[in-house]
């Protein structure tokens, strides 16, 4: 290969991506001049071919097939281009389904479901052409001011690395590649503020923000990964070959490629300063461990290349970065592949991909408080009124990657192309005999409560009221949340707090529900007198969370889901985590009580459980596994599913350990009165940490465990003894809980 | 010397805490029982003897030299026992002179004289008998949410390093020993929550919190360091060999003794959770490098004796210890004093220490805006209303630590002993011919509006209306800034900041006074239609407060305070520093605006200054220094002192390096129309950081360099090439940077 064709493969070209482009319209296919230039001696990578612009999935299958012949016949080597493509809610491309955001596939704590979307979303990229996918995000909140917050997981590194690598899998089982990101560190921003410093020493990058990575590469085989955009103490990772080189390939195994998330190796030059220029850039991202610089290469072709012919950069970077692409392609079948036959239809928002679409949003949603006026009992509701900004919206229901929000936001009067029925709409479904009316009430942004009135109005003459508020989700200043959309006050935007205190003035029932991307600071909705009845907080629930909010509503379905993340009190009280050592939390030795409004894994049902009996066996060996088993029983009236949390605690350890963990968790689905015994097999693992000399050990000695409805709740306690040396966790040493559920 | 006598060197014994001391009466000593069986094998220190209770000075001082004879005397080894006492912000005994509190001394930056009010501390202490002062703190600001943050000098590490190293000289230039602290980080802690986890790297801990006392070890000879209490990644500083060994003895050449900050090696057990008992938490800390245990034994005696009987420990340690404090207590020449002339008389509040502390105060005043109603001509001011919970409060004028607010708020009807007037006393002092009326408004804290129609009505009939606003300091939850008062808003306390709404309303003009202990976030205060026309911030300024205050209102003298610390957006937008690279400040990326209300170095005075032709050399050897010079003028009216500050950028480096830098600064007095040349040499050492493998370097290539009226604001720019080869900084490089001042 040629230098200028070993670089083309380190790049990416973005199809649509400026330039001339200026109309959305279906089937406008990229003008293919600046394409053939650049693509003359082969490329990498094929930019966001589908989510860049609403162009038709079927007719971009063919530009693209044409497109992968061309590179196959008419370039020196032949080689095809890998095709990438955000999949973070769903496939990013016009008229394929939208699911939930992964902030709710945290609350729905069902890995195995989130599997199965992963499926279903790999099968599509797959039907077009599409090879790697850019997710998931396993990125562990540390601060809900981040915009990004909706794209993550949860605040629990086992959660996320449970919930990650089940969506690895998914996507991977249809013959595609996933991209676990942003690797690393990058939700420890200083302040939540987005690409800004990362204050975090070895061992809490090792022991948190590591920890996901390693159960997605290392148990789900995922394919590549993407850099974080961020410094940790003082180097940017695009820069530092300790955190692309010693941690990802020499301590987690990784073989795959590396992907610059997009611009960050020019960042090196432009933001960090850490570089000189643009060859400098990419000559520091390409030592340090990044292979394909994403998304167009602008310092890996000339910049690079100047410096590879003086001798500046050693080829044999290039070399490494070039034979991990290569490799695969091969995997992936590229190679082999003659690009005949594109499709000829494609089905992307199937019954399939609804019901999956719609089982997850259900799981998802939580339940944070519950004076008796849900479920809705239908006879007896005659006037419903629906309220608030987020009611009648269906790009409400969207995190800030869908298509909806990320694409269509900037082509006005383009259809998304798929149902996506507003809360408004499904609750009117649900209730055929009730009638139902809507005010908007106010708007999520802005001081105009000119609506309050009318709302207040409808909300009086109504048996219930429904407000539904929260967030829109967009990027880099349109919208509330979302990538660049951080904050730093965590009230819930504009006045729809004041909408909801003149609402609940009115004496009439009101149930509160909260589609937002981040926790906000919403203690005013769940206790005291002012309160809403009821409150849902949902996180984005997709093209099918209107028709799963609505079933809940009415009781056809029962709330499940659990906070994956701590409701917060301020923003002043962040950052806050539930993982923190004792002097983390609230003590004598301060006057801030920084304890959540609500804690991790909270969330109501319409029937109750008991958790009881926690039995461990008394010791375990340190290189071991704890086993230990609880007895839940549904003790209302419903049947329903809880989610059955494990935690523990390592009373002395010593470094500092957080005064609980989350070691085990199963989703269980119980008839009224119907109990089982859920037996937990706790590898010791989860329990390591990084000691004084950064080595990861299990240590002896006694762990508490206790299960409970959340996080510090100690419904049932027990506890059990490691035993034997201090052990170093290996590579080889399983990292995941399992769980068997025997029903009585 | 045996077990128990090596132990007892370790601990102090804490006159007058606890037990049945009760009533606050001059020259009551504390009944010996406990103090005898407590001294038998002999003490390492005396806790707080003079700063417990409110005793009288010399009474205690013939008890004190009483107790010293019985150790010299009566124990088998004859060795006194070493007396520590606070020294925050004055010495911590009841009548002694107190000084503004550490962020005025930042204010002021006048090394100088803050060396002088630590001669006149010394002196006190010498005095008195007691042989090491409990201060500086030199934690780096990180977050104005921490309730400590009064105690601390600044934000940028070389300030807080160029004025602690004057306070340790001056403090031992009398004969006693200063203690640095909070070793190392604690001003970090996470959401400034006091003694939470710092979530910091290395490079974080080296090129920030270390540098302040790397400068008053190195070059202020600081004699003792007390250790932080918080963890740092996890590791509590107490139980770091790294940090009190490696960093402390090794790398910064401390050979003093450490002592553990209250109650802090027990904290292992109780707070950290690293000890599984007191024994264990003794060793650990021992082992560490923690010498001696404070305020008492509880960990350092039985315990550990049981301990190194049963071989756990190696006596070496122990032995360790012992040699460091018997090294410092023959320095000190206690082991060769006989304790046979007690004073008879002191003066801790002499003409002498008004002096300073008025100059001092004086100096560190910040005007933070002015639309010139100062000074107040005093011939048209006929009727002055004086208004705020802070106007006639002497305690409003002091620190945490001071002896007023620590010891006097706990024994009501306890006279100061000296006299502190308020800004009301000296306003009325300063304005003999003017009407000068009072009234309260609101308290500090409390929602209490009833006084703000009286207020209103007291401005409206007067000519000016000075608003004096701010904090109480105290501790734990008394107060509202000071040790353990930390918050999650930075809004003014209570409705103060309505009380001054409401007399801005009134049109009289309106000068505000914020007495506090932090910054707040006063952006209503200093821009905006409803701003009061001045406004000063005042760093708690100490008994002659209140007539410095009074002077510059008046334009007796002129404000020459500069911010040593941002003037904060909000506690949502928090942490934030100056010191910040690219990406730590407002970026493309982020929605949030973290700038400061107004930038570290702001500060107005009664005249203008320029700055003009800032002229470096072109080159410098990276292993030398930088040479610039600026012309400062006053073209203004008034003879007044500019405060030139010469900050410095590289503008690429290796690793992320903030985008702003305090390098040199100087008070210039200037008459009107009178022009100085400023000359500064820089060590290169000032731009040295730790590179990717920690070491410390300074590297080739271009330095910005420029001359403004704050942080932000180039009003002249120039710049320096370093050049040769990496140059790795070692102990023996300069690090402080001289100034000479030319006068035209």
């Amino acid at each position: 290969m040629t230098l200028d064709e070993k670089l083309a493969q380190l790049v990416g070209f973005w199809v649509d991506h400026g330039g001339e482009v200026v109309a959305p319209l279906a089937g406008e296919m990229p003008t293919s001049r600046a394409l053939d230039e650049s693509t003359v001696h082969g490329i990498g990578h094929l930019t966001r071919v589908y989510g860049t612009r609403p162009v038709d999935p079927v007719e971009r299958a063919r530009w693209l097939w044409d497109r992968q012949r061309v590179l196959r016949t008419q370039t020196r080597l032949g080689i095809p281009a890998l095709v990438h493509e955000e999949i973070l809610t769903g496939l990013a491309a016009w008229k394929a389904a939208t699911f939930p955001t992964p902030l709710a596939w945290g609350a729905a704590f069902d890995p195995g479901l989130v599997q199965e979307v992963g499926a279903a979303i790999g099968g599509s990229m797959r039907e077009l052409g599409i090879h790697q996918g850019l997710a998931p995000v396993l990125d562990v909140i540390r601060d809900p001011r981040w915009g990004r917050v909706d794209e993550c997981i949860g605040e629990d590194p086992y959660l996320v690395g449970m919930i990650g690598t089940a969506y690895v899998r998914g996507v991977q089982s249809a013959g595609v590649d996933a991209t676990v990101k942003h690797f690393l560190g990058y939700s420890g921003s200083q302040s939540g503020r987005n690409h800004a410093p990362v204050h975090a020493g070895p061992r809490e990058v090792a022991d948190v923000f590591l920890v996901p990575f390693e159960m997605a590469i290392r148990d789900g085989g995922a394919a590549s990964v993407m850099n974080s955009y961020s410094e940790i103490d003082g180097i940017p990772v695009a820069a530092s070959p300790e955190v692309l080189g010693d941690l990802l390939h020499d301590r987690l195994g990784f073989d795959g490629v590396v992907v610059s998330d997009y611009f960050s190796v020019r960042f090196l030059e432009l933001m960090h300063a850490v570089a000189e220029d643009a060859g400098a850039a990419a000559a520091i991202a390409l030592e340090a461990g990044i292979d394909v610089e994403l998304p167009t290469g602008d310092t890996y072709l000339e910049p690079l290349a100047e410096r590879i012919r003086s001798g500046a950069t050693d080829i044999a970077f290039v070399d490494r970065a070039v034979l991990r692409v290569l490799a695969q392609k091969e995997r992936l079948g590229l190679l082999d592949d003659d690009f005949s036959t594109p499709p000829e239809s494609v089905e992307l928002d199937s019954p399939r991909h609804r019901e999956l679409a719609r089982r997850l949003a259900e799981e998802s949603i939580v339940l944070l408080r519950n004076d008796g006026v849900l479920p809705l009992a239908r006879d007896s509701v005659r006037r419903v009124a629906v309220i608030g900004p987020n009611a009648d919206r269906p790009e409400a229901l969207m995190g800030c990657y869908s298509f909806v929000n990320h694409v269509l936001a900037h082509h006005p009067g383009v259809e998304a192309g798929f149902d996506i029925p507003s809360v408004l709409d499904a609750l009117r479904a649900a209730l055929p005999g009730t009638q139902v009316v809507h005010s908007v009430g106010c708007d999520v942004e802005g001081d105009d409560r000119s609506g309050f009135a009318a709302a207040a109005e409808e909300a009086r003459d109504a048996d219930v009221a429904i407000i539904v508020l929260g967030d829109q989700a967009g990027l880099f200043g349109r919208g509330t949340v979302g990538e660049g959309n951080d904050v730093e006050s965590l009230d819930l935007p504009g006045v729809q707090r004041e909408l909801v205190e003149a609402v609940v003035a009115t004496g009439t029932p009101v149930v509160a529900v909260f589609l937002t991307g981040r926790p906000y600071a919403i203690e005013w909705a769940v206790s005291g007198d002012a309160a809403p009845g009821a409150a849902f907080q949902s996180f984005f629930p997709g093209e099918e969370g209107g028709a799963a909010l609505a079933a809940l509503i009415v009781g056809d379905a029962v709330p499940s889901g659990r906070l994956p993340v701590s409701l917060p009190r301020s923003a002043g009280a962040q950052p806050y985590s539930y993982l923190h050592p004792v002097l983390g939390g609230p003590t004598e030795v301060t006057s801030v009580d920084a304890r959540p409004v609500l804690p991790f894994g909270h969330g109501l049902s319409y029937t109750t459980f008991t958790h009881s009996g926690l039995a461990a066996e008394e010791i375990a060996p340190t290189s071991g596994e704890i086993r230990a088993s609880v007895v839940v029983r549904n003790t209302g009236s419903r049947a329903a599913t809880d989610v059955v949390q494990l935690y523990g605690r390592d009373p002395v350890a010593s470094v500092t350990r957080p005064v609980a963990q989350l070691l085990a968790f199963e989703r269980v689905e119980l008839e009224p009165g119907q109990e089982a015994v859920v037996r937990f097999t706790v590898p010791t693992a989860r329990l390591a940490f990084s000691d004084a000399r950064l080595q990861r050990i299990v240590e002896p000695g006694s762990i508490e465990l206790w299960v409970g409805p959340n996080c510090e709740e100690r419904e049932t306690e027990s506890s059990v003894v490691l035993v034997g040396d201090v052990h170093r966790v290996t590579p080889l040493d399983p990292r995941i809980s399992t769980v068997e559920v025997v029903r009585g």
